[in-house]
């Protein structure tokens, strides 16, 4: 294990195992096999799971009601090269034993941030170049990088939104940086999550100026980041609200309307968050066929959301027939455009073994192979594509056909209808497709 | 009042009076005075308040849980001809009564559906030519027609969506009639609602050939509104769900991505409805801006939802503090585009006397006037409008105006803020924001 | 099928297998088989699966924004008697195919209500006649009776609760007939569900006297069904609003509360439903456990809300995990007292093939019956009982068992803290409960 | 001012006048006015408007997307007594300066917990000493104290519900330090708040063992704060979640059965927060209610949520419809039993300005002052209290007397039903009662 770093944090943890789902091994990934062919692909490949460095490597288990629980041995330094160093350890420490390829960090995840920007900047690139040795001996790969501006004090009226240049600017700033790491990493794709770039009360918010300042803003990080050489893609993050009363980019919907109206259409696609989704009031599904719908289904943030509390829970995944829903959707819209599946999900806060990081990863993993297998059966081996396909076939020919290839005016509609004004009763079938889904479990 | 129509069915409502807030009469406005200068428009003309047909005079309060409960005296008649007369007398009556100016219809509002397309048309034209008699007489307006397109079973898969060519052809039909009605009557404005646009299960459910087809259906609705004449403004008015699990108009960013999608920017406006805000986890005056911000500000539906309810209660709006917040959005945006403000409310089930209806509207129109006189003082009176300037004061000149005009780079930003990376703490004011509202109520 | 009875409405359905999980066969039970023996019942036994008559027979799909959909073929007789025997012969009919035990109904499920007590109470004696003769030719039997006192717009302001003596009088009348049609048919329980027990506003509600008026009632209820020779259980159902803003028995605990108040414990349990408690913001499992730690854990509703969705959707139950958590509660508390389960479902609006109501009971059946299987397997085979004694261990000896037998106070706790105030930290450890949950499924 | 402390920490802030609401002055009441008389009692009296120790002195602005943004000048000293003292000082300056005559704390509120059980406690007394002097100086008073039992990472599984004796004996431990001094500050009332006693999972979950234990350690806590002398009466404050997935005082219904079932009723009341109610579904005048029907009315924590947002928001109270609903309540219920106002509120994370804390209790207090006497004009100016008498009209005399005075049988009223099955529609009349609140406003 001497690829994995300098120092080994997991000891303790026995080995990970792909051993099907007979085994009594709760170490041991019962569904998840990265060698699988699925519809054409690995299951490494159709999913890239990553681990998330804020969650995994960052997060103690505070919450608004007291501090963290969890004693991480990687935090323990006072130099911030040193415990940057000692987490990068435990992240490829991590991503390695897991089977894993990926991982995805904000930008003081990797280290923490100075009293200055040209300190932070410093420290960013010492970081930097350490990951890179990691990447190279590990093959593990950036999946993607982000900046957060949404975490310190300044940036607590938002950051490309906020009412004051100064503040953007100092964000703009940051984002560069953060850009710049993860050109230097090679990372495959850029998420922008407005986590401050909305409005506590629209009482004191000129919302219209603030949208468009975001818009100018992300332009100019696209242009950046073109002009340095990056050819990944662009990714905005919907959630619609927390910790803002309300935030920008609401959701799927609302995201694109905004990518569009920015002009982003051709760089920018959609990382879509369970929990988001669901805080939005829609089934991640949804979220997925919005964004599959618009060609901008991107990446995913894997996790849930708990259906009695109204807050970001970021559990992990367990529910195999949600999961395979999404699944399905997305096996049929082709698939994930460039980004993976990044596990923005915390053990809960007590939780605190270090074994508890990897059960949380191995069912979460295992729940979405396990939807994935399911998803894949029922389009190869179930009725399902021929049944969705009569339902609309009145438009795969003629009059409908008419219709669909913009051929009829209102009055052509209604000259038909008037002599076909009883059509058949057709019944949506809704309990025979759960059930068709709940059988492929 | 031999103007109102042949047959009067208030009689045992005592006059409506505008007496001021000094009275203690019920059947007194204390705030809606129409003749009120505000921001260089009348209150009347600010608001055109509308009659809704099918709640007002249709509604007899049936729930999924038990059958209408109130008596309507113009309901009696047998033929469906006569019956539309008294509903249409009443109608007039209570217009006229309310010192209201318009009202607002479905199709099948105006008149029962007939078992053919044809059959429904004769009984629709009639019925129009009796409308047309009673404008002309009492010099209320039409404000905007609508299709029902979402009661008939025929519809339970949808209408604009249906899979099935047939069912959309009649709803083209019916749409076709309800246009020209809308045109016969000089009705200022058409609304779409598409209460089964959408969907019960993601699974049977091909989202974008729907969608398509809304958009195809819209388009074709309006090229044959305009070829007769048409001059009025399109509404789209989004509701997220009920009766569909997802109705795909979900909010008003989500409805102005379709409107553009669907190239219909120059032709729809939105018609935003209060409950429907909430359902979508938006405040009202949050839709009102994201209309306004695009220019699409056109109507308005007024009523209020129950924040323990998670369904379309539809209740008269009596909230002032909440009233008062999205009137500031209204007269700060130039107010509605070609709408006004429908009464699409009901009264509650267990409210069964016909003066509760004179109650309703009153208490709902005062609410808003009320709201409307609040949000004029603050910003004729207040500082509110000097405080949220000074607030985005650096987007104003300098380098934050070279910012807004694009003539900066991420770089700029960067170079900037390195030497600026301490900036002022700047505090919201949020309660400051909120205690000036209040003083003003 | 003589015995079904003289009416034969189901004749196109195809025969109702038990097939096991391999299958094909959309008519097939793949996991629910009655005669298999778990924790020492049969699954039978353990489920008593019944019909509610309400939604299978009645039901026609009609909402809030369109009438009814479905064509039932027994919904045709004018005469209400022979209504009322030919919707008896398609329950017994579907009972019987469906290999279920039970039936569920109100009084006014069975026939039409008249328009007096007199005349509705003969009707109701008469169908009681015709149904017995249908159970002692069927062996199906009747699990519970109810009254529908909210459907008639003489319950607009509550029923028990009304402001009006005469209504509440009425109500008792209509109770007595309901139980008197109950014992007649040797019902195993009666259920209480307070459909308008509740307010629309407190602004003009006296919420004590109406709850009081209501436990007086519900004691006169017991009071006379005891004389008269009832030896069942009664049930409260919970529900926190709708149709009502707020339903006083808002949830397990509320209305145990009011039982207790009442001085009902002794003959009074719960009926759960599901929908009921993902509206009142609990888990099902939660109220499962709610109910069972009070000892009144009587009967289950089931079906399932949307959580998308904040109405009672009353959808077929199709989530294998949620009800897998519920029967393992079910089961560890000793299964339900009384009660079974009763399918309080409805097939959407728009699943209006007499199939799907066939195809939803399987799917429905099949996933109680997959959840049992898997909670039993769980208590049986994983180490699941063991690892959650191991957690609570500290209170079965020493001084934490002082504390639970009541023999230490505050001065004691203090007294042992201060040199134990530096305890292990022990993870709670939910992700290897949770996959341990999954790996059973 | 030399009464406040040695140190002044509000230098900059204006006085605070109680001028009217013809005042531009935004540090001035408008509606709150001490002295003035309401229902027999001063305005003071009715609200003893208390200060929250932890929002307004402790509560920096970190949320769970970033740290503290505020700049308190009394966190500033090393030593923790010092700290203490100093902390000390600006709550007595602010309650002084705003003119309220209460506080409330947790005991970790007051001076910072220390590592060990012995140590704390004497942090705590020495604070507490330095209390006394201030509160003999100043005249403001202790409305309650409590203790924090859930911050702490021990906490994490629960305090009186954790699995593991030791924890909770450290809780009793805790415990009994807040309560001496609590009753060595005079304190009017001591609150229970159990923001960990409730479950992240129930699947590793013993609900019924661990709220017995609940029942035995507060029957613990009472016995002995009795046994030293405490007069004064013990809350639990309801809260539905957050932290933890479900909290078991879910909601005033399930604490009062909580109460009873541990055989607390006769020393325990609730304390109802706003925020609280709407987060369990309720309005904040239901929660009163319900408490105020049990004879458990106590307290009364002021803030308000966010109808959109699903998390504890704790915002200054500012709508006055809402309120007014609530003081009615309040004010027919006979008052608080024991209890005050608290302001259990913050100022947004991005209200950073000192004045900020100011005008934020101003706004709040303002608001509470303008909906009592909106709520006493109602109930001596209006037909509000005839309206209501004569809706339960029919049970104060006759038959329905009878009834209420237990005197019926079930036999009785089907007997009198029978002749009086046409009752008189009733309308409910919500909109009146509506209309009636507004003109008071």
């Amino acid at each position: 294990m001497a690829l994995l770093g300098d120092k080994e944090f997991f000891k303790g943890i026995g080995e990970i195992k792909y051993e099907g789902h007979e085994s009594d091994n709760p170490l041991a990934f019962k569904y998840y096999n990265p060698e699988q062919m699925i519809a054409g692909k690995t299951m490494r490949d159709h999913f890239k799971f990553a681990m998330a460095y804020w969650h995994t490597l960052c997060g103690t288990g505070g919450d608004p009601f007291g501090p963290g629980t969890k004693k991480f041995p990687w935090i323990t330094a006072k130099d911030p090269i040193e415990a940057a160093r000692d987490k990068a350890d435990a992240a490829f420490e991590f991503v390695t034993k897991m089977g894993f390829g990926y991982y995805c960090f904000h930008d003081f995840d990797l280290v923490d941030e100075a009293t200055t920007l040209v300190e932070s900047e410093k420290r960013v690139l010492k970081t930097v170049e350490y990951l890179q040795e990691k990447q190279k001996a590990s093959g593990v790969k950036l999946l993607w990088g982000t900046a957060n501006c949404f975490s310190n004090p300044k940036y607590m009226n938002g950051a490309a939104s906020n009412p004051d240049f100064n503040v953007l600017a100092i964000a703009g700033a940051q984002v560069k940086i953060a850009l710049d790491a993860t050109i230097a990493l090679g990372g495959e794709n850029y998420v922008f999550w407005g986590g401050r770039e909305g409005y506590m009360s629209l009482l004191n918010t000129d919302m219209k100026l603030e949208q468009d300042n975001i818009g100018r803003f992300l332009n100019m990080a696209k242009d950046y980041a073109r002009s340095q050489g990056f050819e990944g893609t662009f990714f905005i993050e919907p959630k619609p609200m927390e910790p803002t009363k309300h935030q920008y980019d609401f959701d799927a919907a609302t995201s694109i309307k905004s990518i569009r109206e920015y002009g982003l259409e051709n760089d920018f696609k959609l990382n879509i968050e369970v929990n988001h989704a669901t805080l939005a009031q829609h089934t991640f599904q949804h979220e997925l066929q919005v964004a599959a719908n618009a060609g901008m289904l991107g990446s995913i943030d894997a996790n849930r959301g708990d259906y009695q509390n109204g807050w970001d829970t970021d559990q992990f995944p367990n529910n195999v027939t949600e999961t395979a829903e999404a699944m399905l959707v997305l096996l049929r819209s082709g698939g994930l455009q460039g980004g993976g599946i990044n596990f923005d999900a915390k053990t809960r806060r007590n939780s605190t073994d270090l074994e508890d990081i990897f059960l949380a990863h191995i069912g979460g993993a295992d729940t979405f192979a396990r939807a994935l297998l399911v998803a894949d059966a029922i389009i190869r081996k179930s009725p399902y594509e021929r049944l969705l396909n009569e339902r609309y076939a009145s438009f795969q020919s003629g009059i409908g056909a008419d219709f669909v290839s913009g051929r009829l005016s209102l009055t052509d509609l209604s000259d038909y209808a008037v002599s076909h004004d009883n059509p058949d009763q057709i019944s949506g079938k809704q309990e025979m497709f759960e059930n068709l889904l709940n059988q492929y479990i």
